[in-house]
This record gives C-alpha cells, structure tokens and sequence, in this order.
C-alpha cells in the first residue's frame, strides 16, 4: 500500500478559507471542483468548473472559464439558527483531502450561540472513475437534545464569476421527488450544460422543490431525536457539450439515465471505484521521498494530486489553465506555463497526455497564424493567453497607475512572443523523450516549422546581424527590450531545430533551409561578460539597481508596484523573475556549470520572485550547479507559493506551474534528470536530510523505477535505456544497483561546453 | 415641530438582515437604497436602482430593475480581524432610519473574538435635494487600546440581481487620488450610468487603489490611538442617462465636477439640504394620529416615506415598482398596485404626481396596443406587468408544480386584462379629485376611449346578452373563469366614463356612442343572490369550500400551493384576495352598505389573505360599514405586511401597494374619504383608542386640512369646497369647526342606490 499524504485545513479561519478552497479541490481534468463549505461565508467563492468552457459575457471583457451552477452549497438549520462557524463555537475540527481516496471530509463538533451541539461531518469527491459525477454526503448529529432541522440543497445558477453571468437558464425540472435537472446554455447558445442532482434523505421529512431566481432548491424539513444521525446523499451528474448533435430533450435525457444509474449505485461504491482510478495514478506518477520533514512528501503528493486534477487528459482541444480547475485567476486561460512547467511531469509519467497538450497547440495554430499575420509576421505567432479557439484572450487591462488613476494596459498580448519558442522547445523535448515519429511527422514539423517562421519575419537587419527587438521576456518587469537573451536564444534553438527535424525527416525545402541557415548565422545571441554573466538584455545592465530587500520578503505580492509605476520599474535592474537563469535551465547543454552560477549569482539578487514561475528554476539550476542546499531552499519557497503560510496566497486558484515545479524540482534538480545529447541523464543528489528518493518514469517504450538510497540508486525498467549516470553513460535492463562510489563524479549533472549543436 | 416616528431595527438578527434592508431602505424616487450593513453577510443582498432602469439579461429573462455597482459595502478590518457582527459580542446596539431627517444611522459597540472593543458608527441618507447624491459615513474609536485599521470601499460592479448581470465595465479611473469614477453601459448599450465616489479620510493614512474584476476599490491602512476616532466620508453621485447626446467622456466628466461640488459641501450640509426636503413632504402629506399605540402612527409615517421614496415624481416616463426601489421583488415591474392602491395618496397629496403616473400609462400605449392587437382585440390591452417600454414584462414561469415538477406558466399576461378597467378607473378618480381638464382633453380620454374599446372588442355576445369570458380578477386563485364580477362591473364603469367624458368634452363619436350604449345595455352585470351575495364568477358558487383556517394563519406565503397544485385550487371556493371586496370598495356607489356586509361575510372566511393586497381593503370596506374595530384590526394586520415579526416578510423588498394602503386605510377607511357623485365626502370615526387625527388634503384647487378630535372636525381650506360630511352637504371656507353632534348620522359612509349612474 503507497501511504499517501494527507493535506489538512488545520483549523477554520474566515481569512484562508479560499486558500483551502483552492488547494483542497477536486478534480478530474474533466470538473474542477473548490472545496469550499457547504454553509456560505462572505469571503468564499464558491467554483466549479469545465475544462475547456469558456465565455465571454460582454464588451470589455475576455473568455473566461464559466463558473458552473453550485451543487455544493446546503443552507443548513439548526434548531432555527443557520449553522456557520462564525457564531457559535467549534469543540472540535477535522478537515482533510485524503490523497488516496480522493475524499474531501470535514468533521465538526459545533455548539451553537444557543448552547446546543450538534455533530456536522461532510465528505465529497469528484469521480476520477466517471467524469461527470460529483459526490457528497451531510450528516448531522443533535448531540444533547432533540433538534429540529431544515436543510437546503440544489442547483444555484445564480453563481458568477465575479459578477459575470454567463449560462441562460433554458429549463429546471424536478423528476420522481429526487431528480432536480437544470438545463444552461451559454450567452452565446455555443455549448450547453446539464446539471442533474440526486437528493436523497436517510429519514423521512417535508419535502418542498422551489425554482426561483435561478436556484432549483430541495427542501427538507425534520426532527431528528438526541443521537440520531441524519443523512443527506447528493450525487451529481455534469453533462457538457460543445455541439448540437442531440436536442437539449435528449441530451438532458441521457444525463438523467446516467445519474440513475450512478445514484443508484451509492456513495460507497462510487468512492470505491474513483478510489481505484487515484490508485493506478498513484502507481504511475507517484514520487517518494523519505525525509525527516514531512511536508516533502505532502508536496510531492499535492503537485501530483493537482497535476491530475488540472489536466485534461480526456480531451486535447483543451489545455491546462494557469490556475487548474480551481479557480477563476488568469480566467481559465492558458499560458506557456503548459509547455514549460506542466508537460516534463506528464512527458515523463503519462507521455499521452504531454502529446494531447502538445495537440492542442496545433489544433490552435490557425488562431497563432491569424496573430501573426495581423501584426504583419508570417508563421505562428502563440497568444500570449489561450483559450478554446487559440485567439488571443489577454484582458486589455490591469491595475491602476499609482501616478495617474489610469489602467494601464498589459503588454504581455503585443509583445511577450517568446511563447513562441517555448511551445517548439516542448515539440522537441517531447520528441527526445518519446521518440514518437508519427507526431513528429505530422504535428511536430508543422509546429516548429511555423513558430521558426515567425522568428525569421520577426528578426530584422540591424548593422549586419539579427537582431529581436521590443519584446518582454519571462520577466514582465521589464518591458520593450532589444535582444532578450531568453527570448534570442530560445528562437535560435527554435529555428535550429526546425531545420534539423525536417531534414531529419527527409521534409526539406531548400528555401526555408537557407533562410534558417542564414537566420541561425546572423542571429545575435548576447555574449557573457568576464565575470560569465549573461545580460538580459541591449541595456540592462546599464540601468540601475536598487535594494530589493523589502520587495524580496514579500516576494509574490508585487509590492513593487505600490512604489513605483510599471514605467519606473522598467528603468531600474528590477526582475520579476530572471530570464537568464530560465534560459540556463532550458538549455542546459548550451552552457557551464560556471556559467550558470554566475548568472544565479548576479541575477538574484536583482529578483524580486514575484513570479510564482521563479523560485522553483533556481532552485533546479543551483543544484544543476551542485549547490544542493540552497536548491533545496529556494525549492520550499516554491512549495510555500500554495502550501505556505499566507492565508490568501492561492485565493483564485492554486499555482499550476507551481505544482509542476515540484515535481521538477525534484526530478530535474535533486534527481538530476537531464535530456543531453538527447538521451537520457541522472544524477541524484539528495538534500542531507533526504533518505530516500524513488520515482517511476517513463521514456520512450520503457517504463522505469528509480530509487535512490544509502548512495545506491537501483534502476527497474521493462525495455533496455541507455542512459548517463553521474556522468558515464551505462545500458540499463531489467533490475540493477548502481553504488554511486563506482561513478566518478566531477562535473557531473553540468553541460557540456557551449556549442550551439543541441538535441 | 413634527415629531416624526424614527423606525429602529431593535436587534441584530440574521434572519432579519433583508427585512430591515428594505424597510429602512432610502430613496428619492430617482435612486433607491437598501438599507444593508457596510460589512457583508451571506444572507445580505445588497441593491440599489435607478428609477426606470430595466434591463434584459439573456434570453428567457424578462426585463428587471438592474441592481447598479455598490457603494455601500465597507471592508472593515480591525486589528487583522474582519468585523462581522456574527462573531465577538455586541455590547451595544441602536440602529434607526429617523424619518425627520431621512438618516440611516447605526450605533454598534463591538467586541471582537480577540477581546478587543472597538465603537463602530456609520450614518447614510440618499439626498432628497439632488436626486443623484448619497452620503455616507463612518466613524471608528478603538475603545480599549491602540489598533491597527483597514478599511476598503469603492465601487463594486460584481452586483448581480440573482446573478444576472445587467452592466457592462466601459471604464474605471481614480482623480486626483480621492475621486474613484466607474462608467457603466446596460450590455444593449441603451443606458449608461456613471457611479463617481468621492473618499476622504479624516487621518494620515497608506492608500493605495485597486481596479480588479469590476471592483474599483480604495484601501486604507492606519494606526488609531486607544480612544480616537477615524472617519471615512463618501460621497458618492449616481448619474444615468438613456440618451447618447453626450459623449461618454463628457457626461462622466460632468457628474465628477458635480461630485466634487457637493463633496466640497461636505456630509453635514449635505444632510440639512435633504432634510429641508424632506420637511416640505412631511408638511404636505403627514398623517397625524393620537393613539396609545405608537406604532399607529409610525406606521403612517412609514407609509408616507417610502411613499415618496419609491415614487419617481421627476420623470413621467417611469412608474411605481411593485417594491418600490427597495429590492428585486417582482424585478421592479408596475402593477395594477400604482393605480388602485397607490395613486390616490398622491391624487390627495400631490396630485401632479398622480397626474405624472397616468402619463406614465398614456406614454406606454403604443405597447398596450399591440398587446391588444397581437391578441385580436381593438383598444389598449396594457401588460400587467409593465417596465420602461409598456410591452408585457411579465415572466412566463413560476414555481415549481408540486405534482409534476414541470415549472407552472404565469397566467396573468393572458388573462388579468380588469388592469385595463383599473387604469381607467384612475383616470376617472383623478379628474373628479383635480377637474384637470387639460389632462382629461388630451391624455384622459385618449386612455378611456383606448380601454373601452378593448372592453367592448373582449365581450362575446352569448345568449342575447355581452358576456366576458376567461379571465382571471384580482383573486389570482380562480383562474380562467367567465363574468368575474370585478372584471364586468370595472369594464362597465369604464366604457360607461369613456361615453360619459367623451360627451362632456364634446368630443362624441356617433359610432363608438352607438357601440358603447349597446356594450352599457347588453353587458351581464352578475346579479347579488338573496342573501346580497354577488357571485364572484359564473361557476364559484357551485366549487366546493373547505376549511382555510390553517392557511389564513400563515397568510401572504401561500403555504396551499405546498398542498395543492394551482389546478386543483382552482377548482375550490379558496380566494387570495376578495374580487368582490374589492370590487365594492372601487365602485362604492353601485352597491349598499348591506350588500358589502354581506360579501364581507361570505368572502371573508374563504379567504386566505395570501395577497398582500387583501386585508387592507376589507379593512375599508369594513370601515365604510361602521365595524371600526374589524376595520382596525384588517388595517393593523396591513401593516405587519412590512412591519410585522415575521422576519423574511420583506426580503425581496417592501410592499408597495400596502404602503399605500396604510394611508388609504385611514384616509379611506377612518376618516371616510369617498367620492360621491363626483364630489368629496368625508365620515371620520376613529378605532376607539385614537384620540385624534389630522391630515392635509388636496381637492381641486384647495389645499385643506382636516383634524378630528373630541368628535368635533376642524376643517382648514385655503378655497371653498363642497364637502359631504357625514352625509350632509355642506361648503366649507377658511377654518371651521364642525362637531359631530350635529349631524345626524344614519347610514353615513354608505352608499346610495345601486343604480348604474356614476362619475
């Protein structure tokens, strides 16, 4: 048996309540469901999500992922008083996601401002098994006296996201005294969903159906005597469609039939069978660690927990929004967090899966190729936000200047183009890790073809070379600039290995193989300093520093930005997060260990991290570098972003490229894997008070085991890999050990010298 | 002095939250504020509304009075704790509307869970000086020790009415570091409305401004020593427009140079201004009770002002919501209520108000006509719900059928056409009072002759006499039935004053004078049974009865639609309200004091009251037939629609219609005011614990003033009226005093013959 974490709301407060909301939801790649209480609190947002469905509600506004009709809120009445832990007093309180089974359960003994107890305990799931069903059950217990009890429950379509109202209410329906059935459309009548809810009491009471206002509501009305529990079993069916194949009658029909079924099979059952769909997950993607602090593993298992959840693994029209399923930050959109910080985890666990995401791409590339050709490029230019359609969704507006009271607009949309090349570095990386020609030939050369065309309309003839100028790079502190490293490099590698796969696909054109040439010849790639630094940027390092220290302690907050305008923060040697030390990460083989510490030495001082993409890629590139203890260091900080201290850290959603970043940081930094020379490469290097580290993973037709103990890392594969262990390239097969004391080990896990022949 | 009732919310409470919200609401007849607390409660709806401001939300929506951005709400944050009335403990506790100067004020001293105390004060009022304006404040002293305060306001455009929403973002922007300005558009773009708030604090404070997700939200940080007191005032200016003929630009610009005027003023002399207004009400339209039981006359007091806080006197295009600017009940739609029971407190108090509302109904023809048009009928069929446009607003679902579970259609569109009588009536009742004939040349006999012809097109010929067929009266009950006696008796009246005015004003039409004496002679008029007994409709008398006492109890909350379909109720003797009641209370001169005894007695019993609308109507009627202490009691249960225990009475918002009732049950009802043959006639007799009642009175051109005390009446006019008094006609100039011994009194306020002429 995996003895899976257990992730604990240690006690009720008003000001984390989203926080939890967020980080303890549900989902199944299909749903994404917030865990949030069953009784309202102002400051909750309630959320249930669909992957994929997306909206818009008006002028002035972008697609958003659609906050669904609320099936989780029960009014519940004690004795005449709404029960809410506000008032009253909590003798006792439990509160967990069980990892393992995929159940979210709170326990609460509760005395009300009337002095009575009452024993109120909820437990919930989002099927993994079938992804439509969502299952809850509500007991209460009068513990001393008789009680008289009213409970509330339903369908609400009065949700909104943040006020906006997307779904019409076509028709509610109440079937059998058990069977509540909504039926919503989008504004724009595009996609429709059926919400079906079973209701049903362990004992006899009055019973009322109200439609009003949107809400479909049960009401139940009983006396429960001292003792007696009560039970109330909901189970919910989430049909969704984006097409209109059937009519509305039938579709609603069908959903019905299928929550049929599933009601009558039980809440037991329907956890027993979603349970086993969490174990196979487990199997397969589990990392474990055995270390004397137990919030390792707990974080190893939430990013799991989350990167299953998020994904929509069923589906490749759609891709993995910034904040999961979990809540309406960044709107549901799709950013290049997918490409970078998502797909290693599933590249290397469930290579499907990476392939789906790396689909939705290009089913999305006549959205990239309409950018592109509007701003005047040929190619594809990526929206900096995606969506359903692949058009660009960035909302035109973000905060307030502090100087004139006016919005300022977001840049991100005209000119973070690097998105571009992150998107080609995933084909490729996919490629070297599966080894799946059929994508190549079709999807992969098609994408890296586009996205190098870009590049080469987007680089223009400054004094004899290529230049790339007004671009941002990952870090939006600084905007505008002239030949970003991050962003040239990126590109060079981009159009370089568009040239390479296609002849290595027998697809070449000799005019694109001489434009890349001639591209991948003039490009300039920003040369480091003495000192190995690389500057970010054409003016960067001239521009001045200042003390970030303040900033820095409230890294995530952009703080900043009360000081000083975004204008202001562009002139000084501010970085949200450090484009050269992303770029050292991505392409390791382009350069030195030396190099890399260098850059990590100069840059982060100048980091503010308030990106949550930040923390977690110097924590992989400092222990690329060997600096194990501070990997470690900044690889908590990342596990703080969710799991930290801070009540109101993941209010809108949990940080999805932070989940991901766990699991990087742990295979790509302590575990060292490494894709050099396109093969594979390993060097585990644990944190001191790490004992053991082991995880499955998958590369090209082998499904491998790793473990790493006492300095002896045992390998476990079903198909023979070659493969670089601390330096030395061994063949692996079946079951072996390998005591690290038989390597030699200088220099391992740093690249190779810094030519630009890659992949 | 007036020493005007102050109406206090005795207790925070939960379930009474909306309650008070609406009932201690403030407006002006432009703006309308509910009366919720600064800090948020789940169960609180928050609403304000413009006057006429509907908008449609989607599809399968109606038009709804669109609840605007809010300026109420206040986070505030003491010491890290978010204060909440539901946690910590109240030490103190006034809350009131004082209606003298139209202030809402709220008086809390608060411990907080910590321990901590802190006194909390805030103070609003929508101004009755300039329609746009609302002020607030908030005043807060650490009682114990020094604290740390954050406070947050703005301007939230997350309001929904049920989570429709109605406005679209065009824009938000900070002036000046003090003035937030938000601009909004209806989304089919027919309406704007710029909300522009002005924020000072009367500290040093950290501000800073966040615009995100519709929220545009200024925050304030400070420390406050042990004892002092910091005060946030806003003043916020609310302007709308249906046109374009300014630009966006100009007209925000315009509301933020008016703001800024009035924040220069500053609260207190903002305050004095409305109040000054709301003098000149008060002096024009109280009703004075001495009474030993207060709150007689606080009700009175709140009768007239939400009286004039609903009513939209500055713009004859708009009309009375069945809530007033209270809530979303009914979605703001005009009813029948603005006619019948709310017209004629302004037709004796402001008749150019009175006026005003029939333009309202003469503007909205075209509407009304095609109605009647689209229906096969002639003349004007006005919608029985009514909003901007006049067209039919009313929804075409209700709730759930117990049954079935398939929502049950709204059957009054179809079939509630006596609202066409209703308006006419109107018309009617305000020339008798104002013998405004310019009125009655232009617009009156347009509405007269528009509705008789309806009348006249509706009727069928059966039998050799016009019969009305498949209607539903006022008692929403009985629906679908042939010669309701309200509905026929009404239509009568209507097409016998449409040929009566037409001939008085010399505008007679040969032919509809043909139509309209054939339509006078053939009309079945239902015919009183021996005991005096009208029958409400062809077939009630011969439905079966049952006993409605547990029904009656609860009345207003139609607990028999929990046991009974709206089927089977229909088939059994069970009204909601008394058609024939009420018809004898409208039409008083067609029928004897002994016939109303009788339908009283006969209709009472099977009558559950679950109309609002009921009670206080048999209170008049009962008054009119000397039982005093029945007409009380029906009053004072009147006035528990609002101001009674139950606590959700008034959630959705106040009643509008019983408002107006209040005033007419004493007006009406008490002091005995009828028109008889056309001219003023008056009985008063008090319930036994009054001492006195005064009240001032507008009749054509006099402005009078009655008081009645010690059984002798004092009359004041400032022109000679003919006045009925207590059956004796007499002229009455300047002041005189009229003791009641000296008329005899037989049969006063009773009716004469129930032949057919009146007018």
């Amino acid at each position: 048996m995996l003895n899976l974490s257990v992730l604990s709301d240690p006690v009720f407060c008003p000001h984390s309540l989203n926080k939890y909301a967020s980080i303890m939801a549900c989902g199944n790649g299909y749903l994404g469901l917030r865990a949030t209480h069953e009784e309202e609190y102002t400051q909750q947002t309630r959320g249930m999500y669909l992957a994929g469905l997306y909206h818009r509600a008006g002028r002035n506004e972008t697609n958003e992922l659609v906050n669904l009709p609320d099936i989780t809120g029960i009014v519940i009445e004690l004795d005449g008083v709404n029960f809410t832990l506000l008032s009253g007093d909590i003798l006792d309180w439990e509160r967990e996601l069980d990892f393992a089974s995929g159940e979210l359960r709170r326990r609460v003994l509760w005395r009300s401002p009337g002095g009575k107890c009452y024993r109120i305990e909820s437990r919930r799931f989002v099927s993994l098994d079938q992804l439509p069903l969502v299952a809850m059950r509500l007991s209460i217990t009068p513990v001393d006296a008789n009680a008289q009890l009213v409970l509330k429950t339903g369908i609400d379509a009065t949700q909104t996201n943040s006020g906006r109202q997307h779904l019409d209410e076509i028709s509610v329906r109440v079937f059998d005294q058990h069977y509540m059935q909504g039926i919503y459309e989008t504004q724009n009548r595009a996609a429709s969903v059926v919400v079906s809810a079973y209701c049903s009491l362990s004992r006899e009471s009055d019973n009322c159906f109200t439609a009003k206002n949107r809400s479909l509501t049960a009401h139940y009305g009983l006396s429960v005597a001292k003792g007696d529990t009560v039970t109330l079993e909901k189970i919910v069916w989430v049909a969704h469609r984006g097409d209109k194949v059937l009519s509305h009658q039938t579709f609603a029909h069908n959903a019905l039939a299928e929550l049929k079924s599933s009601a009558e099979r039980g809440y037991a059952s329907l956890l027993e069978s979603s349970g086993a769909a969490w174990e196979n997950i487990w199997k397969n993607s589990r990392v474990e660690v055995a270390s004397s602090d137990n919030l390792d593993q707990l974080a190893l298992d939430y990013a799991v927990w989350h990167l299953t959840a998020m994904t929509p693994a069923h589906d490749e029209r759609i891709s993995i929004a910034a904040k999961g399923l979990t809540g309406e930050g960044y709107k549901g959109h799709v950013f290049w967090d997918t490409e970078i910080f998502l797909l290693p985890f599933h590249l290397f666990t469930r290579p499907q899966v990476a392939r789906s995401l790396l689909r939705y791409r290009w089913l999305t590339l006549p959205g990239a190729r309409e950018k592109a050709r509007r701003h005047g490029w040929s190619g594809a230019l990526f929206p900096w936000e995606s969506a359903a359609s692949g058009q660009e969704e960035t909302p035109e507006f973000a905060a307030i200047n502090i100087r004139t009271g006016i919005r300022q607009k977001v840049a991100s949309a005209q000119a973070e183009h690097h998105i571009v090349a992150d998107i080609a570095w995933a084909v490729v990386t996919y490629w070297q890790a599966t080894h799946d020609d059929v994508f190549m030939r079709k999807e992969g050369l098609t994408l890296l073809l586009e996205t190098a065309s870009f590049w080469m309309a987007r680089a223009k003839q400054v004094k004899g070379r290529l230049e790339i100028h007004n671009v941002i790079g990952p870090d939006e502190y600084t905007e505008h600039v002239n030949n970003n490293a991050y962003t040239n490099y990126l590109a060079w590698h981009n159009v370089a290995c568009a040239s390479r796969f296609l002849a290595m696909f027998g697809h070449e054109d000799a005019h694109f193989t001489q434009l890349a040439s001639q591209f991948l010849a003039q490009l300039w790639l920003p040369q480091a300093t003495a000192d190995g630094v690389l500057p970010q940027d054409d003016t960067f390092l001239s521009k001045p520093a200042i003390d970030l220290s303040r900033y820095k302690a409230k890294a995530g907050k952009q703080t900043i930005l009360h000081d000083y305008s975004r204008a202001e923060v562009n002139e000084m040697q501010i970085l949200k997060q450090a484009d050269v030390v992303m770029l050292n990460y991505l392409l390791p083989e382009k350069f030195t260990s030396q190099q890399c510490a260098a850059n990590l030495a100069f840059y982060e001082p100048r980091t503010i991290h308030d990106s949550s993409l930040s923390k977690s890629i110097h924590g992989i590139v400092s222990a690329r570098c060997g600096d194990t203890d501070r990997a470690y260091a900044f690889w908590r900080d990342g596990i703080a972003i969710d799991l930290g201290e801070d009540p109101h850290s993941s209010d809108e959603g949990i940080h999805a490229a932070a989940t991901g970043a766990i699991w990087s940081g742990v295979i790509q930094g302590f575990a060292g894997l490494q894709i050099e020379k396109g093969e594979l490469s390993l060097a585990p290097k644990m944190p001191p008070h790490w004992h053991r580290l082991a995880f499955p993973l998958r590369w090209r037709e082998a499904h491998m085991r790793f473990t790493f103990e006492n300095d002896v890392l045992t390998t476990e594969t079903t198909a023979p890999v070659t493969l670089t262990l601390w330096g030395k390239t061994i063949n692996i097969t079946g079951r072996q050990v390998w005591p690290q004391k038989d390597f030699t080990t200088p220099d391992y896990g740093t690249a190779t010298s810094g030519g630009r022949d890659d992949a």
